[in-house]
């Protein structure tokens, strides 16, 4: 195959070229080396032990390249903790987890005992908005797990990948059967046809296309697709906490996160402070331009999206959006830019409320009554994740109870970026499959096996017909 | 639509019509009382226990309709009381695995609450083979989850959905979220289209076309299809308990069973006296003909299996097979019946051995290594169930531990007929999603909720880009 161009996204220039592998033969020599790996957990914890040293050695390269991917540094700094911290957590986890259970059943001389065995080889399709922590975040569990896996990160943030195969050159266990491979769509589309699960982290459209592929080969298919996801601020919520936690849940990472808060409804008894507020923090922050530290906004990593937000702020300003703040997508030396955005006078006829954005965008929406809060943040064909803030817990549990999402945070926004010990599955069309937090994201990529053991020699059988 | 004729597995004769229903009609309305279903377990308990005593009630125009259905009594009078401890077991079972889980994160003052959520409405598509028992496997469940669920058993055997309605029709709000329809694939097509979540027991054949369906409209398909159970036989195992345990695992049934032994692989030591000792048993099993109540070996209850049987057979003789016992399907009065059948010289050329036959048919292959018994048990498309048998456990699960399937009876055959607390996994083409045996039957039908309740009012955030 050809060589892929890619382009940074600070100049806008093509300054780096990627190039597809030979794909059976690297799936062929993973699947060979994976009964070994798949034989013992002690090796293998030790095996991720050693990778998360390496990783340490190759830090600076590892940082620099993702800087490249996605033209800022802070998130790039936490993608690399993160997927260190999530090695640490997931050691310690797994022992308890693939423990075998033995136990008595309903009838006296049959003993069940229980067992997991692996997938084989495991894929991953990850994305371009965390390029490193996505990529390793369904990865780290199926390794240890005993899968082998292969990761084909997106062909629009590539450049971590060759830093990340010199750190597994240093643990030639892992390297037999676990590689990371450069390509686009179509390699994607080659891989699910070699492997016996499938992860894909990316838009609704692209998943539906992937849980067909997955069907077609007979192979279960862990998707986790975008959000729209609502904040409701009620009455009695206190307005410093709400405003802070919804701008750094709409904002981080340039709001290039399936969980970022897209749609914040409010009580309207108290829109306006609130809308004044929010405003007066969204002023404060600055474009990370032209340095990655001269303020808290990244530019857009994938050109494509600045069409897109670009084409969403229009068609919510042409229908009566009023920009309270931001409201304008820029070119900067050829990198894509945009200031938080605060948008009022929003309705559910506009893209920005219903489409997913993937941008620095916050349209507000005054409610009247709780029930029409929930409607309105119910009228969604996704359902990731959710916020809202109250006086109390009970409060807002409450409302939090009637939304249809896999997590909800309580007085905070987009807390599934931090915490990931909570099991949550995807509502609508955000995702299918498995949850990828909590203890259930490493136990889906084991096939449950029961053995039924007759302790004692009956021989009489029971019935026929 | 217009009516479906149904054939007589005993007489051969069109004896019974079924009509199917208005489809979205019947979803819209079962759709419209699942959230109040969903409220209280206690309520949903109460519901059951009301069932279950309405099963009892008519539990003679229930069995007598099994009965013409499948043309054989005993098993279908175990159907009945199985779905009636089944429904005892759930109950019971449920409380505990729908408790909410409270618990500290990483962060402390970030909690997690853990909740579930059920799909509003499954659809279960069941097949002929037990009609009673796999409408409600699932179904069972996925009501106690919370769930509202619509049922179409096969077109083959569906004399028992009307004196089945008759006991819904006893409790009220059972019925309001829970209905059973007539139909045939046409009918199970639409389902799917209009449905949360699908279960489908089947053939592989239709099962990849669920498969595809259910990812079309992107919702979770649970599917448990065909089998090609394989026994090892060891050298040190009790020969009395392996061909009793073998000839009730193959003939159950009348081998119409996805579980049933339809393999069977002898230490080539021992291959003289086992075959001796399977043929001597299979042999006194009688033909249940001309009444129910005359043997052992009921009727084929689908006219086609008997032309598949015949073929298989026909297939092994051709190319070698030597007939032990039994060996040929007949039409009796009309219906078509298969004498258990021992065949030895067989190989994996014969569709007997690679395909499923789903008839009282055991064909012996002896084998030299153990080595060789696993590969050959391996060489298939299937992955349902196995059984091992051997002088001890250990060495028997030694083997066991190779053998791609989810479940492994050891020195017994089937176990999972009578066991239902072990989770376990299809492999290959047996199946896909979750387990429908263990605690994880119920919850597969509850996506995972997680609410991350923030403690204190922090209002820094942390990062930006």
């Amino acid at each position: 195959m050809s060589s892929i161009p890619v382009r940074n996204p600070r100049t806008g220039e093509i300054d780096y070229w990627i190039t597809p592998p030979k794909l059976s033969e690297e799936c062929d020599r993973l699947r060979m080396a994976q009964p070994v790996w798949a034989e013992s957990l002690e090796q293998r914890i030790s095996a991720l032990q050693q990778w998360q040293q390496a990783i340490q050695t190759h830090r600076e390269a590892l940082l620099t390249a993702l800087v490249a991917d996605t033209g800022r540094f802070g998130v790039s700094v936490l993608e690399i903790d993160s997927v260190l911290s999530s090695l640490d957590r997931w050691c310690k986890l797994a022992p308890e987890l693939l423990q075998e259970i033995e136990k008595p059943t309903a009838i006296p001389f049959i003993h069940l005992k229980q067992d997991s065995v692996p997938y084989p080889l495991v894929g991953v399709i990850s994305p371009w908005n965390f390029p490193f922590l996505l990529a390793m975040i369904d990865t780290i569990p199926a390794l240890l797990a005993g899968c082998a896996v292969i990761v084909k990160p997106s062909e629009i943030a590539p450049r971590f990948i060759q830093p990340l195969l010199k750190t597994l050159d240093e643990v030639p266990k892992l390297r037999e059967i676990f590689t990371v491979i450069e390509g686009a769509g179509e390699t994607g589309a080659a891989l699910i046809e070699q492997v016996d699960l499938v992860c894909f982290t990316g838009s609704v459209k692209t998943g539906r296309i992937v849980a067909e592929a997955a069907a077609k080969q007979f192979i279960p298919a862990f998707l986790e697709l975008g959000g729209k996801d609502p904040a409701i601020v009620l009455k009695s919520a206190d307005l410093d906490l709400a405003t802070s936690a919804i701008l750094w849940g709409s904002v981080v990472n340039t709001g290039q996160s399936c969980l970022s808060i897209e749609r914040i409804y409010v009580d309207q008894s108290i829109a306006e402070p609130f809308t004044e507020q929010l405003v007066s923090k969204a002023k404060q922050l600055k474009l990370a331009y032209p340095t990655v530290n001269s303020g808290e906004i990244g530019p857009m990593i994938a050109e494509r999206q600045a069409a897109i937000i670009s084409d969403q702020l229009q068609d919510a300003i042409d229908k009566g959006a009023i920009v309270q703040c931001g409201g304008k997508v820029e070119n900067l030396a050829g990198g894509w830019w945009c200031y938080p955005t605060v948008l009022t006078n929003v309705d559910h006829s506009m893209k920005i409320m219903t489409e997913e954005t993937f941008g620095a965008i916050m349209p507000i929406m005054p409610f009247t009554t709780v029930e029409e809060a929930v409607q309105l943040a119910n009228d969604t064909i996704y359902g990731l994740s959710a916020a809202v803030f109250a006086g109390s817990e009970t409060e807002a549990l409450s409302v939090g109870d009637r939304i249809q999402a896999g997590a909800i945070s309580i007085n905070d926004a987009a807390l599934t970026a931090l915490i990931h010990e909570g099991e949550k599955n995807a509502f609508n069309y955000s995702g299918m499959g498995g949850s990828r937090m909590g203890s259930a994201a490493l136990k889906r990529f084991m096939r449950k096996k029961a053995y039924l053991i007759k302790t004692k020699p009956v021989t009489d059988p029971w019935w026929f017909q």
